[in-house]
């Protein structure tokens, strides 16, 4: 089968990572995987969420929010309709999540790192290219606080992209025309290790299988390890500086 | 290891559905899973969201909230704070969303039908639980205003649970207590048949392995099987009803 | 004049008090007059409102929601519509006010005592099976708090109900089907003594005379008397800790 | 005793009543009642609210607010809160409902009267006053529209005031400094015949007795005659043509 | 050419002002520039907003709001529509803004000063008016709070008119009619020896020139001037205190 | 005076306009006027305002936003806080405004252009590089609906700068830290004939006299003809098709 933009089934759109875009952020990247572009800035803020206070621990917070004209038609700004819709407050939960699963809280102290992830264009995979691009970000304000050679509060690198069924055929990093017609729609977050930080997977249309199931997060799989290539490229010598800690112990969640 | 209520790992709760549980509503039922208990009541509507009109289908769509005092902390009405939380829309979309997949909307014609799930006592498990009670109220609606014999619009039973890992081990439907303290956190929705419908797998603590992955998805799927023997019991006859609708074709997907 | 349930014109509908209805919550019932049914809540915090900070006294705070089913045709969850309606703020205000008449703030220390009311099932008369549950509820969180044989800082028992003209006849307690229909419609509030605490009558449809006012009344009073002695009953050991403080003097109100 | 201001105990404030005070309202006035000054206009719009259509019957409705320094302390507006209060909401209802319960609707059409109360100085029993005013501008915009010497729609005059318990005593038309330390409040609005439209009244400190009732009701009655005959002198010529239509048949209320 | 109400066209409308017209403010004038009316009050608050706290010096806030009927047709309150529009907004600003320029906030010590501009009729330049009247107000307060001889902490008068051009002919002080139809308006604001506060001219119509521009800009200072001497003269012995202090430095302006 | 970026008092900082920026958009730029980047998209829908409806006109409508780290301290989103705030309503009602002014709005049919100005780095002059900005996107995005060689509907070009006066010395075109100090601030807006289409000028510090007001207007000018040069380069030949049409006549403004 020939994909709309003639790549192979298991082939990435294009990436590229703009690092340093916005002169005011700690850290800022214009993430482009094909034609979705997302500004992701990192803001480090001297204090914590009032539920964290006094534990001496850190708080990863992220925020998304689409231009007007991101899409084909105009969407109506949140800022006027006065209230965040339930897919904004989704992503927005699933990018905080899937950072902090990464991030030593601990050795932050109270500090809060707002990701701000603005999507000026949009062509699909909008929340993967948020969690990709994030990273970078993130990484980089770390290194601007904490220059030096030490390992950075980063346990390893942190990728995410979407995978689909079309017509039978599972396919990497759907863009918006694919996203629209595939039967099932998934999107997994790894470490640079592989290990899963976050799986999604949904059938509005037809339920789908185990093997389904299996196939489609080996490919996405697949693609993570070539996003944390392009994101440990970008990042030169402050990839050195990532994965250097281990984890004392196992974390509870705090969400339902 | 010994669980928190004695339960073997692999265990559900004791399970009630007492259909018929509020006069006005074409189908109602309170599922008790454990201590948690929700109103699940289906209203069917005579006309779907302006996005659909004229398409001559129909449309499923749930709301959740939670009374104040169905928590340990009495939580401030989402009505006195103006605005609906993002946790409470991010339950909502996959209520409906997971609903929908069993539905033949084409067939209902253009109504909606909504699934308000009311949490009047809460300990773990209450968005799955949701999922499983608002099944039922949803079988019995069609069945009130489609009497008769036929196939009702349902390709198949659809139910939910939450697995999780504690201290190494796999636990299957978490109470609030466990839920608390498991390092990895899974969603899993599926039909009768045992098809995949939605899967969420959370890491905010460490992240986990593929093994462990597909263990807590097995040990789900067994407990679905057993809540799915339970919908059938508590819906008798209408039963009979569900399952006798082929799936015409692919449908895709609406939401990125 | 036969009446659509086939009561008497001075006979209240059946009436069933649940305690200890919600585990979480420090007080809770679950009332059913006739088919209206009501979860009450009584939740004790350990601060009051701002402006009554620092003066020692306690403060009693009531709110009142429906769920969607509660009533024939769906209503609108106020969380959706991002706003509280000036029915359901009339009766919160008129809830707590009612609840504080028989209360000996003072003793309560700095503590405010949350009455949730969320009506599961509506019938008519929600407002006055809120008052009527609440109370209860508040007897129960109190004892819980405060153990013992002394007397709770509960003045008096407190119950409420409605009545309303139908063609002529004047009727006690109100379901929704004559609610509609009447042309003058009183609730009153009064304490297990028979003091008034509440008396809101009104005509939308004709004005009435003070004959018609004084007869409602009393008709009211009755009922009230009866709901009284189900309390009582349903209290148990409790009932003979309410009503043992005698009031000191005179409280003023505080609202216009 | 002596009252703060020098009345007897059953001696009303002066009240004025200017008409005609806003150029562009069908008809307007300012009431003075004391140190308490609303203006109250009355706007028709040619249509009704949506539950109404097609039924050819008009409706009432009304609005209150104060200027942010009516008040010995300025309050904040309820335009810049965002939302409009408990206690506006409630009045509004009140205004409204009791309005209704002097206009033939029917005879409107398909109208809505619009009667905005707005307290331009508080000095207590601004509610009472923004009823007994509004009666006078919507009597102003209904001659307005329908010249001539037919009766107008209105079944008969309507004021309202205020009574309440001091120190035993009963006391006339409460200003502020009375009204924060009755221990009973009531009010009451009737028709220009003395019948009763609606009674509302309020024990937050000491319940009260049947006879207490009783007194403040009669007290409040005596009120309200001077009141009306206030109005009568205000409306010159036109007060002729209020009052000549007969109630065709009982009406019944909309309202839990 | 003559005017709708028979002015010259470098004529005001009447202007009078009523000082002390609400009792509870600390200053308070009703001033009507021929039909337009504002109530404006003056409410001293002891704290600054947050981001001045610690500064020493003052601030002075403004708020502005029409009554629904203050206009021809019947305008919604902005408490309904649970927001404030850009219209107030900017003209909030605007009043604020420009008496900020007047006033030596250094030695007004950590307090605000609120001016509450309220429309009760509007008849074209509300703004202008609420500005001319609020000065008024505030000298008012400032005389209650600092009596005696010395010097006010106002460094001159302060008024505002609105110009236009209407068919080639430059008008001073328009009226809503006027409004309506002219092709440039613009708004001056001076200090009484007439310096520039604020000018905002406005072509939505046909741009203009600079000639255009300066001729307007002359006659609104000419009105500006009678203004200023009718405030002085409301004003009595007051006005004596005003313009008594130098300005002791460049201030900077604080909004982008 | 040495500027602190290095220019003469009369220079403007490099300008650069990037058409084609956003791949969905009618027209789309973005423009950098030294560190400020604002990214102008224009959107062209098939309907007006209601209150334009069937008059046979278009309308132009813009919005504005910032992104969070836009600033050196991070901005808290209007979405987050529910409410859009009166900066970015004035802003954006100049906008709108000012386009309006060059518009042929009876030559568009029933069409509404949506101009929307997100800046995504801000260092002053934000609002004038929207202006600025929209212009080229509005002419692109009329030049797609409207391909050939007749002349578009614009009358003319448009373009807006900044101008203030630092210790004395009138500088053009301001930055944020100029911004900031200056005690007077003024925005002009022009066509490329120089015709004012708006001028604001703000004294927050002194108020300033008449010959400083011309001197900065001529110096805005200046900078305004320097902006509508680069604007046609950017435009390149559609620059041809713009001020080809002859306004017909006086329209009249629309706003008090």
């Amino acid at each position: 089968m020939e994909r709309i933009d003639g790549r192979r089934h298991d082939e990435l759109r294009k990436v590229k990572i703009h690092r340093n875009y916005i002169m005011h952020a700690e850290g800022s990247v214009l993430i482009e995987v094909g034609n979705t572009k997302v500004i992701c800035t990192a803001t480090i803020e001297d204090k914590v969420p009032i539920w964290l206070k006094g534990q001496g621990v850190g708080w990863i917070s992220a925020e998304y929010a689409m231009l007007p004209r991101a899409t084909p038609q105009r969407n109506i700004r949140e800022s006027s309709k006065g209230k965040v819709s339930g897919r904004t407050q989704e992503i927005q939960r699933l990018v905080g999540r899937s950072l902090r699963a990464v991030v030593d809280l601990g050795s932050l102290g109270e500090k809060t790192i707002w990701l701000d992830c603005d999507v000026i264009q949009a062509d699909g995979g909008t929340r993967t290219a948020s969690i990709t691009g994030s990273f970078v970000a993130l990484a980089d304000a770390m290194n601007k606080v904490l220059p030096g050679e030490k390992p950075l509060p980063l346990y390893d690198f942190l990728a995410a992209t979407s995978v689909g069924i079309y017509d039978g055929t599972k396919l990497l990093d759907l863009c918006y025309a694919e996203d629209s017609r595939v039967s099932v729609d998934m999107n997994l977050v790894t470490t640079g290790a592989g290990k899963i930080v976050e799986v999604q997977g949904t059938a509005e249309g037809n339920p789908f299988s185990w093997d389904e199931c299996l196939d489609l997060m080996e490919l996405a799989q697949k693609g993570i390890g070539e996003l944390v290539a392009i994101q440990r490229e970008a990042l030169g010598p402050i990839a050195g500086r990532i994965g250097g800690l281990t984890r004392a112990k196992t974390r509870p969640g705090h969400d339902e």
